[in-house]
């Protein structure tokens, strides 16, 4: 663990213009983001087109150098999907081997982004979402090193369900490996932005009691649940612990998140005046 | 409600390159994925960097000159969220009064993804995920025009809960017209990709008992589920029907469609083996 919060550089690219006190540069909330996000939008340019392409895939920040190191470090994200022929090519401008920062690869913008609620405001608009968004922008090479892919295959199944590498079949055969692509993108910079809490409604709204009375203004948790696991038709066993707490874990940690979004900033505000 | 289901053009930037019986050009389809999506991501060039750009915004399919138009219309995608001065700068190469396609705006790509299910198989690499994903390419213009701005600004709040446009205070005042930017995308191309059923496991394994009664193999369905409204500060009132019912079938349909990207396939072949 880093002994201080390390930040991205606030640059052009990546420095939040509007709400600035919503906006994060530190690297473990926006690297936590990410690596919660079942899927990633990567965005990229193609040649003789004027649209960016966006492909969702899944990402995991990284270390292959030191694998110990923690979300709020230096990282990689690693990327597996569909890797297109054009962005196959695109990548292979740089090779990932030895590559100096940006020497190489294909210029891609990563974004990921949860809604932890429906804040509805006396009028709509002062309405919003509780959210945790973030954007990494960097360079996207093919991995090629056997060791490295076999590192970001394991980063990325754990990322599904921990511990699934090492329960499922291994060894993988030379056919799979042959057909996954990993990439890696060496980060240049990123940020996030945040909303929690209550409405925050106009003064002349809160003040018009008949208003108040009338329509309901809170907010509404919003969250990712896991249903209960539906066995394959090739299954012949219950289903694991491991499986089955990940699945319980996770449903109470989501739901908890999002109604702490909505409250938490009311409870600080109440433990403040009782300073006072 | 059109008499045929209306495709999108196959071109070079949209069309689905892997997995092509998982590629949908369908409007209805893409429009119901762009709909359904708390959030969009859109993503443009900006000058001088290599990298694209992308900000989380609202979006809801809709067409001002045919209000009552369905989702597998021809249709233009409305936006709201925080508009960078960057891209207003960038949209405002072409008004949106009049204009002809693509005579002008910024072209833009937005992309949606909804994750139905954890697919785990046998292999890690025959694991994936149950999902539906949608691309959208067009050029975005700022809206100038303010009945086609309200138009949008209900659009939009209806879909964060249905009704609420007409519930909530009302009319807006100039300042908080003035405050909302709204983008109009005229929609070039688009195309789906969407996952159903269960693994896919390889032959190989499904023969090898000894793993198959060691590892659990199957759908971990996943969906967006809203909790518990909770009042802000200025309310005084109860939950409104039309809050609680919109959660409340919300949370049934979300939690059924997960199941069912799950078993669907497996109950439509046991259908069709049962007609051989």
């Amino acid at each position: 663990m880093p002994r201080v919060e390390l930040e991205y550089p606030k640059e052009a690219v990546n420095s939040v213009k509007r709400s600035s006190d919503r906006g994060v540069y530190a690297l473990r909330t926006i690297h936590q983001i990410i690596n919660s996000s079942r899927l990633v939008h990567v965005s990229f340019n193609v040649p003789d087109s004027p649209f960016p392409v966006t492909l969702p895939m899944i990402g995991q920040m990284g270390s292959f150098a030191r694998p110990s190191a923690d979300e709020g470090d230096v990282l990689d994200l690693y990327l597996h999907g569909y890797v297109s022929a054009r962005m196959t090519n695109l990548s292979r401008k740089g090779t990932s081997d030895g590559q100096e920062d940006g020497a190489g690869g294909i210029p891609v913008c990563i974004s990921a982004s949860h809604v932890d609620g429906l804040v509805l405001a006396l009028s709509p608009f002062a309405s919003s979402y509780n959210y945790r968004s973030a954007v990494l922008f960097g360079y996207a090479v093919l991995v090629s090193d056997e060791e490295e892919r076999l590192y970001a295959m394991e980063l990325i199944t754990d990322s599904v369900v921990p511990g699934r590498w090492r329960d499922a079949r291994g060894p993988p055969t030379p056919a799979e490996l042959q057909s996954t692509s990993i990439l890696r993108v060496r980060v240049k910079s990123g940020s996030a932005k945040v909303r929690v809490g209550e409405p925050h409604d106009e003064a002349r709204d809160t003040a018009d009691a008949e208003l108040c009375a009338r329509v309901w203004s809170g907010v509404v948790p919003v969250h990712e649940t896991f249903g209960e696991p539906i066995p394959g038709p090739s299954n012949s066993r219950a289903v694991p612990t491991y499986i089955r707490d990940y699945v319980k874990d996770t449903n109470e940690v989501s739901a908890e998140t999002a109604v702490q979004a909505a409250v938490e900033p009311l409870k600080k505000e109440k433990a403040k005046e009782s300073d006072d």
